[in-house]
């Protein structure tokens, strides 16, 4: 097989299995190459990468080791994508009665949904989480796109009470925007003990949801390495009950003549880490 | 740059854009060089992934045209797949009281319901669908790998009649297991009028949901081009309201010495159709 043809083969290989361990055997047996061959091919691959900025290679060496592509994205792709967002949701169709803003569309769509995902794993990344938790329903294609482009499993809260997947652990939480007492749910099989585990949600308030998570997560012995949330309402700033997150959006008032949602764009500075 | 280089790079773009048009232009532009050498760089990269089988190349030929990248799953690696997942899904700590079996937390893994998502629109590609349908929660990440393959949007019906999303069209209907009067609701806004879409569920039993998702689909004149369930319950096959499905995965009888789930590779042989 010729060199060429053998590059192009083992990119899309890497590419079509992010954050999958290739020992490098595996690429030496399928091109009939010498290891040290292949070693000189991911050079060249890992290279190219880190000019397109895409995401990376990682060579994890020993016995069980091997290469593995990690999905990433630039700042600038990652902003100007924010900025577009954000003059999306502004569209004046999108607002409801009652100052709210349509998102769910944008929420469920991949093609969305897949860069927020990429954005909020390559901010995480370092922090290195074994599990993205999120409560139903409107974060569950937020987080697990993020948890995708981690590599890690995504663990879902139910509301109420009515899980029927043997054993759960249930907390009452109070909403600190409605003060309504609620419940959620999460199977004891759903999340092993003692895991660093990222919550990603859609939308903060208040923040009473949040803080419910965040107590659920100790049922668990869970440690929360990070808390990422799409949109931040800045209404609620003041009384927000839980300090520590990063939100990639903001609503503002809407009866200013400032645009509702607002990119922040500054919060990218993380990214990579 | 040199060719090789550009070879490399062009790869990375394209299988990080699934389904996204580039125009060749724009690799003109980027790497400084001619259209034709672009093509040929494209011929190159479209018979190593026809070789691979992670997906092919479409071209779109015209003014308005340009490549894209549509990811696909080989009728080998889709099959062993499936063997795989049915054999976790056998393991006897996943028995639950009632002969249940626990899936929730492969449901919610993007490493697997990524692959399962790649095999339907593998399979379901053809009759191009623009967009996935499915209900409120365990099926949400199924339908969002899917979409995310078919690079077209999901939506989420919600259970119960709580949607906050403008006007939305609600339906009473009754589980067919059950036999209770449930309701589902979708926002206006959420579909088109007159769209093809392609329904995606994990679990049928009598086919209640599927039946009543189908006649809310009516409600928004869509075309139901296909209905795509991880798991069938065989013990409702003969008394199923809805028959015109596929299913990758048998629920059996867990009564028996057979193994409770069963993977229904045979339906595989519709990939690529």
């Amino acid at each position: 097989m010729k060199r060429i043809d053998r590059l192009i083969a083992i990119t899309e290989i890497l590419l079509s299995h992010p954050n999958q361990l290739f020992p490098l055997g595996v690429f030496a047996d399928r091109f009939q190459s010498a290891k040290s061959t292949i070693s000189e091919d991911l050079i060249m691959i890992k290279d190219k990468l880190l000019l397109s900025n895409r995401g990376f290679l990682e060579t994890v060496p020993g016995a069980a080791g091997g290469v593995k592509y990690l999905p990433s994205i630039s700042v600038e792709e990652a902003s100007s994508f924010l900025e577009k967002l954000a003059q999306t949701l502004n569209a004046s169709e999108r607002i409801l009665p009652g100052g709210f803003i349509y998102m769910a569309d944008l929420l469920y769509d991949p093609r969305i949904v897949r860069t927020l995902g990429l954005i909020f794993a390559s901010i995480f990344r370092s922090r290195k989480p074994e599990a993205v938790v999120t409560i139903e329903t409107k974060g569950i294609p937020l987080a697990l796109m993020t948890a995708d482009s981690l590599g890690i499993p995504a663990v879902v809260i139910r509301h109420g009470n009515k899980v029927t997947e043997g054993s759960s652990v249930s907390i009452n939480y109070i909403s600190g925007s409605s003060k309504r007492i609620q419940t959620m749910s999460l199977a004891r099989r759903a999340l092993d003990s003692g895991k660093k585990v990222l919550i990603i949600d859609d939308f903060i308030k208040a923040g009473g949801t949040a803080k419910g998570i965040i107590s659920l997560m100790h049922e668990f012995v869970a440690e929360v390495v990070g808390l990422g949330i799409l949109v931040e309402d800045v209404l609620w700033k003041e009384s927000r009950l839980v300090n520590d997150y990063l939100s990639l959006l903001e609503y503002g008032d809407p009866s200013t003549d400032q645009p509702v949602i607002k990119a922040k764009t500054q919060v990218l500075s993380q990214i990579g880490v």
